[in-house]
C-alpha cells in the first residue's frame, strides 16, 4: 500500500487529507504544516509535524501549499520519493526537490467546510517516467474516477480557462446578487437558472446556447438594462454584450 | 377548466405548448402562429391557426412573441378576456388590449429541442386585480412548484440580473472553451467545476465562494494568464480580475 505524506494546511490540502482518510487503499502517512493550528483537527488521525526535517519516509509526497511556496517547501524535503504539488498554474520544474517529481492537480474549486466528492473531480497528472505516472494514476485512481495526463503547458491553458468558466462565472452571479439586494428582490428565483446554464452545456455547446439581448442585437433592451446599472457594472455589461455580438458577426 | 391560447411559435411558446398538452388541469385550446409552420408539429393536438381574428374565445391569451411584437399582437386580440405576455424586460403596460392585462414571466433560459422541467422554473407573475392574479396563479401552479408575485419596475431588475448570471455566464462558458479548443486541450475536463461552481452558491454566498488569482492579488498569475489570452479575452479578464479586486478592496 502507498505511503503519502501532504505538505500544507490549507483548503486542499484539508480536502486531501479528509479524502485519503476515508481511503482504505492509501496510507496517509504524516501531515506537515507550518501552523499545525491549522490540520489540528486530524492530530487523532494522523501523524502531524511543523518540522519538515521531521518528516518520515514515504512514497509520495503532496505539496499542497501556495503557488509561491512550493519551490522553497519542496527543496526541503529530505527524501528522493515521489514529490508532486496540486496547482494549476505552477509548472512541474518548480519543485525543487533532489529526487523525482510530477505534479496531482485536482482540478476543482475548494472552500473550507464545503465537503467536495472527489470522486467526480477530474485529476491531472504528470510525471518525469512512465513509472511514476502509473504511481499517481493509482494515487488518483483510489480518490476519483476521472483522470487525465496533462503537461505543465497544457495544464497553464486549463487553469486560465478555469479562471474564466469558475472565477469569473462566480464574480458575474455576485453581481447578479448585488443588483437583486440593491433592488430588493429575492436572488434565489435565479438558482434554478443558474443550475440550468451550466446544465445546458452539457448537451450542447456554449455558442448554441447562448441567447439573451446582445445575442439578438436588441440595442433598446440593452440600453435599458445599462440605466439599472452602477457604473462598473456598465463597464462589464458593454464589454460582455460586445464580445458576444463580435463573437456573432465572425 | 380554464381555457388557455397560446400566440408565437419560438422557443417560449414552443415549450409553454408541450408542457401544457401535457397538463391534465388546463385546456390548450388554440395555438396562432404568424407562420404554421413553427408550431405544425402539434397540428394533430390542437387547433392552430395563422389569423389573429380567428382567435375563438379563451379565459387567458398567453403571447410568447419577440418583445416588440408584444403591443401589435395584443392589440388585436378580439376578446376582453385576460391578455399577458411572458417576457422579462416588457412593462405590463406594453399590453394593447382592451381588456384584463398581466404578465406570466417563467424566469428561464429556453433552447429549442433542450427539453425542460416546468416544475422547477420559477413563473414571476402580475397582473391588475387580485382575481387575475388568482387565475395566473393557478396557471402557473399546473405548470411549476415556484411562484413569485413580481411587478413590473422590480422585474426589469430581475432579468438584467438574470443576463449577468445566464448569458454572460454562458459567455464565460464559450470563452473557456474557445481557450481550450485553441490549445487543444479537452474542454470537458471543466465540467465538473463549472456544475460546483453554479452548485456551491446554493450553499455559500458568491462572495464567500469567490476564490482565484485576482481574489489573492496574485498578479503574477494575472500575468501569466494574460499572456495567453487574445486581445479581447485580455480586456474580459482584466474588468473582471479589476472588479473582483475592487469588492475586496471596499
Amino acid at each position: 500500500m502507498e505511503r503519502v505524506a501532504i505538505l500544507g494546511g490549507g483548503n486542499i490540502a484539508n480536502h486531501l487529507i479528509k479524502a485519503f482518510l476515508e481511503n482504505q487503499e492509501i496510507v496517509l502517512q504524516q501531515i506537515y504544516a507550518r501552523d499545525v493550528e491549522q490540520v489540528r483537527s486530524f492530530e487523532n488521525s494522523c501523524d502531524i509535524t511543523n518540522s519538515i526535517r521531521a518528516l518520515k519516509e514515504a512514497d509520495v509526497y503532496i505539496i499542497a501549499v501556495s503557488d509561491t511556496a512550493i519551490g522553497e517547501v519542496s527543496a526541503a524535503i529530505p527524501s528522493t520519493s515521489l514529490v508532486v504539488h496540486t496547482s494549476g498554474s505552477v509548472a512541474m520544474d518548480t519543485l525543487q526537490n533532489s529526487g523525482r517529481k510530477g505534479v496531482f492537480y485536482p482540478l476543482q474549486s475548494f472552500t473550507k467546510n464545503k465537503k467536495v466528492n472527489f470522486r467526480n473531480i477530474p485529476f491531472c497528472i504528470e510525471a518525469e517516467t512512465k513509472q511514476d505516472l502509473f504511481l499517481l494514476e493509482k494515487l488518483a485512481h483510489s480518490l476519483s474516477d476521472k483522470i487525465y495526463l496533462i503537461n505543465s503547458q497544457e495544464r497553464r491553458y486549463l487553469h486560465v480557462a478555469a479562471v474564466f468558466v469558475n472565477n469569473f462565472t462566480n464574480h458575474l452571479y455576485q453581481i447578479g446578487e448585488d443588483i437583486c439586494k440593491n433592488y430588493k428582490v429575492p436572488f434565489e428565483i435565479l438558482m434554478p437558472l443558474i443550475r440550468e446554464t451550466a446544465a445546458k452545456i452539457e448537451a450542447i455547446s456554449p455558442k448554441e446556447a447562448q441567447t439573451g439581448p446582445a445575442k439578438r442585437g436588441d440595442s433598446k433592451t440593452m440600453q435599458n438594462h445599462l440605466n439599472l446599472l452602477t457604473k462598473e457594472q456598465q463597464k462589464i455589461y458593454k464589454i460582455l454584450s460586445d464580445s458576444i455580438t463580435h463573437g456573432e458577426k465572425l
